[in-house]
C-alpha cells in the first residue's frame, strides 16, 4: 500500500498516520521529496479496507500495491490452469466449444440438439434446468427432470454437460449430473453460493456480472479458490453500458487482460453478450481471434418455440457452418479447435 | 406491444407476422400509413420475450406498451403504499430515518449506537449480522449472536430493526428478530431469495443493484409482490458508472421517477452511495430534498476500529447535527421528519 | 509518481527503470520491502504520460501522486474562487439563479421571459442564440439577431446574460453581448475553443461532458485557466449511464467532490440532467441541498411551441414557486438565495 | 411515431392529443384495444422532439418509428458505400490497413515509419499534426510543418494519408495535404466542424465519441452527409465504461450493428481502444473477425521516445507479423487484406 501525504501535512500528522499503519500491522517506509512525502506500507492483508487510511488527516490518496485477489493471480501461479474433465482440457491450446439450448425443454429437444453438438465436433452440452429469469412470469425451468434427460443426452453423444446452479440448495441436486457448474452473471457476487461451490470438487464456470469490473470478477473467483476448489473458469458475457442497440456490450478486451493477470481459463459467450442471432457469428469469430479458451453458444432447431432466449439461438445449420470458420481462425493464431 | 414493419415489407411477410402474433395469443390491429405499417398487438403476457417478434422477417422494431412489471406499477395501485410497523409508517408524509453501524460488532457497540439512534429521533436501527463482502478475507459478520444483541438493543431503545438476509437458509434464522429484511445490491436478482421473501409477512427493503435499471429493480420487487408479500420498499444506494472520484454514482433522479411509476416507498442510502464520510451529509440533504421517504445512514462512534465500512460512517455528533438540518429541509418541502 | 515493481523484478530491470525515470527528469527514491519494491519519482510534469513507465519490464503499476490539473486544484488556491460580475457574485455564500428559455426565439418571447426571471429574484438570463443540436434537421438558433434582443431584454430587466459559444469564430460575435460564455457538454474537450476562451477576460461556464470524469472536467478547466482566464465556473448537467428512464444521470455527488478538489464554483443544471419538467423541481431542490453555488433552469411560457427542449422547461408560475422552496432549503444549510 | 395512451385516458384528452399531432403536421391513425389505445402518427420530421408528445396529459410513452438519421441509414441506401481514393477502396471486400505514429514528430521519423507501413502492404499512413490532448501541458503537434513532411513521406512510399482536423480554421490548412480527414472522438458532436466538412469533397473518418451511442454516431455522420459530402467512414475506438483495467471498452459488436443499420464502412482502432501495446494485436485480430472494413493501428520504432501515446504503439516488427495473421483471418471470413 502506498500512502500519499498532503503538501501541507504536519509532522504530528505524519506520526499519527504511521502509528495507525503500524497498529494495523504494516511495516512502514518513508520517502520524502521536496514537495511530497510518500509512505510505503508493506504487509497488507488482502481484505484490508484502504479507505481507513484515506480518511486520516494529512492523507491525499492511497493505492493498493498488491491485487486484492491472491490465488486467482498470475503472481500466485505462473502457468495456465488447465481444467481436465475426462478427455477434455479447458485452458489448453485447444479451444473447446460448448453449445446447446438456453433451457432444457423436453427429452426429444435435448437429444436432437445434443446430436447437433456432437456432430459439429463440440465437446460440451449446455442447457438450463433451473432458470434465473428477470420476470417472475417467465418459464423457470424443468428442474430435476431436466437434469436427468440432459445427462442422458450428453452420455448418449459422448459429451460433457454444463448447467446453471442458482442457489445453495440446488448444489446437491445438480452435482450427480453435471460436469461443470455454471454460476450466472446475476449470482457472481452471491458469496454464500460461491463458498459452497468452493467445497465441491466439480469445476465451476463463473460468469461475469453485468456491472463487475475484472477485479470484482477475479475476487469472486477467489471465493471459490480460497475454499479449496481450484478448477474455476471465467466466462465473459457482456457488460452493461449506455448502448441500447445491443443487449449488452461484449467486452472482448477482457480476454487478454484476464490472461495477463490470472492463470484461469476464459470462456466467451457471444449469445448472451449480443442477444440477437445475427450478431452471434461475428462475435464468436472475434472471441476466438481475441484469445478465448472456450466458447459457449446457444443453439435451437425451433427457436420460435423456445421457452427462453430463442431470438439469440443459432440454427443447427448455421452453428455447424460457424464452427468451420472458427477452425480456420483458431489455426491462424496457432491454436486448434 | 407495437410492431413496426419495414418499408419494403411484403404482404406475405405481414400475414406471417400476424399469424405469429395470433399464435402467441395476441389480438392484432393493423395501421397502414403511406410509408409505414404498424401492428398493435393487445394482450401481452408480462413475461413475453419481445425479441421473438423482433427477429421475424419484415419487422424493424418492437416496443412493449405495458411495463413488464405489474403489481409494482402505479397503474396497478394508484395510492402510495404505506408500510406500517408498530407506530412507524414508511411511505407516509413523515420521513423515517434508519441508522446504525455497518456491522454489529459487540453487545457494547450496538447498545451505544442504538442509544444515539434513539436520541436523534430516528426510528429504525440498522446493522449487519450476515455480511456480503467482496473479499473472502474480510470480516463476514457475527451471525445469530449479532441478531440477538441487535434486537435486544433495538427493544431497549424503542427502535425497529433492519438487517440483511443473504441467502434462503438465513430467512428462518433472521425472521424471529428483524422487523425489516434488507436485500443487498448484489442479491437484487437472486430470484430464489426474492421468491422465498415473498412467502414471508415481514417487510422487505430491496436495494438497487449496481447495474440495475429502474425497470430491473421494479421487476425484482415484482418477484416479492407476486409471491404474496406486498410490503416492499426500494432503496437507492448508487449505481456503477465510469466516475472514479466517488465510490458509486448516487442516482437521486431515480426517486421522482420511481414515485411516478410505482406506489412503493423509496429509501435512500447516502453512505453506500458515496463511500466517504464527507459526502454523506450533503447527499443525505439532497436525498430528502429530492423526495426520499426514508434515509438509511451508517454511524459509528469509533469508525477507525469498525470491522467494515468505517470510512463512510458518520460520528454520532455529526449525525445528530445532520438530523437537525434534515428536519428543516423536510419542512421546506411540506413533510415532517 | 509511484512505481510498483513486480515481485520477481531483477536488479538489472530496477536499474533500467531508474535510468528511464531519471532521463525523464524525475528524482527517484527507492523503498524495498520484503516482498515489494516501490520507486517514488518526484517532479512529475503534469502532462507526463504515466503509461511510458507502466510498459517497462519489471513494472506492475504506476500511480500519479499529484493531480494532472494544477491551477484548477484546491492545492494551488486554497480559498474559493468568487466570480464577480457587476453586483453578482458566483461562488459566494449566496446561491445565484440563472433562468430563461433554451433558445431565444423572438424579441417578444425573450422579453416576456426576462421579466419572469427578474420578478423571481433570479440574477442571470440564459438563452441560446447558437444551438448545438444532435440532428442537422433541428432548429439551429437565431444567431447574432438572437444575441442582440437577448442583451436588450437582460438590460431592460437588470439581469446578466449567459449564452453558448460553439466554435472559435463565434467568440468575437458573442463577446460584445454576453456576461458569461457557456461551453456545452459536447464541446467540453474542444481544446481549441477552450484555449481561445482562455485568452478572453469574460467568465466561462464549462459544462461537464456526458462521459467526462471529474478529472477530465477539471483538466478542461485547466486549459482555460492556463491560458490566462481565471474566471471559470463548472456546470454539472448529467452524465450518461445505462439508465433509460431518465435522459441522463444527474451526478449530484460531483458537487461536494469538486468543492473538495477545486476552488472553482459549481453550477447545477437540473433541466438538461433530467430532460422532463416533472423531475426538474425535485432535482433543483436536491442540487441546492447538495451545495451547488448556482442553478441554471430552463423556463418557457409556451413550452409546446418552444423551438427546442420545451418538454424540460418549467412554466413561469412553477418556477416562481420553486424559487420560494429553494430559499428555505438554502437557509437550512446556512446560505442565502 | 407511436403514441401509447394511459389506461384511464379520457375522450377529451384523446382529442387534445390528436389535435396536437395534427398541428405538428402528422397524419393520425387510432387503434383501440380493450385496455390500451394507441395512436400512430405518420410523417415525422427527423428533427422532431418526441418529448413534446410525451408530456401531454393522457400519454404514457412515445416511440419513434423511423430512425432519426436518414441519409446514413441502410433504408436510404441499400448497397454498401465504397469510398474510392485512387486505387484504394474502403468498404469493399478488401480490408484496408491504416498505420503510422500517433504524432508526426520529425521528417526522419515519419519517413522511417511510412517505409514500414508500405512494406507491410498497408495502404494508408496515419499521423497527427494537430493533436487534441487532455492536458494543456502535453505536446500539441507540429502543425503545418508536420502536414508537409507527412505528405512527402506518403507520396514517397505510394501511400494515402489520414490526419486529424480539430477545428474549422484547420480545414483549409489541412485540405491540400490529406486524403482523409479524421474527426476525433472528442469532436464527434462538434457540429460546426461537421457541417464544414460536409462542404468539402474529401472523405471523412468519424471516430465514435466516448459516450456516443451508435445512434448518436450515425446522427453525426448525418451532419456531414446532409451537407453534401457522401464519403464518410465510421471509426470505432472504444467507449467509456466502469472498467478500469482497460483504457476504454472496445465495442466490437458495434461493427455488425452498424453494418445492419447503415451503408457506411467501419474502421476499427484497437490502439486507442485498449491503450496498451499488449492488447492491440488480439483486438486487431478480433476486429477483422468481427467484420471491420479497415483497421487503424499506431506503430512507432522508438515508442519510449514518442511524444504521444508511445505505450500503445506496436513496434514495426510486431506490426508486420500481425499483418500476416490478419491476412489469414480475413481469408477465413471470405475477405482479402
Amino acid at each position: 500500500m502506498v500512502v500519499i501525504l498532503k503538501n501541507n501535512v504536519t509532522e504530528a500528522q505524519i506520526e499519527d498516520i504511521k502509528k495507525h499503519l503500524e497498529d494495523y500491522g504494516f511495516q512502514v517506509h518513508e520517502s520524502r521529496g521536496e514537495a511530497k512525502t510518500i509512505l510505503g506500507a508493506i504487509g497488507v492483508n488482502p481484505g484490508f479496507d484502504i479507505r481507513k487510511i484515506k480518511i486520516l488527516d494529512g492523507v491525499t490518496d492511497v493505492y493498493r500495491v498488491t491485487a486484492p485477489y491472491k490465488m486467482a493471480s498470475r503472481n500466485f501461479k505462473e502457468e495456465n490452469t488447465i481444467i481436465k474433465i475426462g478427455d477434455v482440457e479447458i485452458g489448453s491450446n485447444e479451444i473447446i466449444l460448448m453449445a446447446g439450448p438456453c433451457s432444457v425443454e423436453s427429452e426429444d429437444q435435448i437429444f436432437r440438439l445434443a446430436k447437433v453438438v456432437a456432430e459439429s465436433g463440440s465437446k460440451v452440452l449446455r442447457g438450463g434446468a433451473f432458470k434465473p429469469r428477470t420476470s417472475p412470469y417467465s418459464f423457470q425451468g424443468m428442474g430435476l427432470e431436466g437434469l436427468k434427460i440432459m445427462r442422458a443426452a450428453a452420455d448418449e453423444y459422448g459429451l460433457l454437460m454444463v448447467t446453471e446452479v442458482m442457489q445453495i440448495s440446488q448444489i446437491e441436486i445438480i452435482a450427480p449430473y453435471t460436469h461443470i457448474f455454471q454460476v450466472g452473471a446475476r449470482n457472481m457476487q452471491n458469496f454464500g453460493l460461491l463458498k459452497e461451490l468452493g467445497d465441491t470438487s466439480i469445476p465451476v464456470m463463473l460468469k461475469r456480472g453485468l456491472a463487475a469490473t475484472i477485479e470484482d470478477w477475479l475476487m469472486s473467483a477467489e471465493y471459490i479458490l480460497a475454499n479449496g476448489n481450484s478448477e474455476v473458469m471465467l466466462c465473459e458475457r457482456g457488460i452493461r453500458t449506455f448502448e441500447t442497440y445491443t443487449r449488452n456490450t461484449f467486452d472482448l478486451s477482457a480476454i487478454p487482460v484476464v490472461h495477463e493477470r490470472s492463470h484461469l481459463p476464459v470462456v466467451a459467450d457471444p449469445s448472451h453478450a449480443t442477444g440477437y442471432r445475427k450478431q452471434v457469428a461475428p462475435m464468436a469469430r472475434a472471441a476466438v481471434a481475441a484469445g478465448a479458451d472456450s466458447l459457449m453458444i446457444e443453439i435451437h432447431d425451433k427457436p420460435e418455440e423456445a421457452l427462453s432466449d430463442g431470438p439469440q439461438a443459432l440454427l443447427p445449420v448455421d452453428y455447424i457452418s460457424l464452427v468451420q470458420e472458427l477452425k480456420v481462425i483458431a489455426k491462424a493464431i496457432g491454436r486448434t479447435l
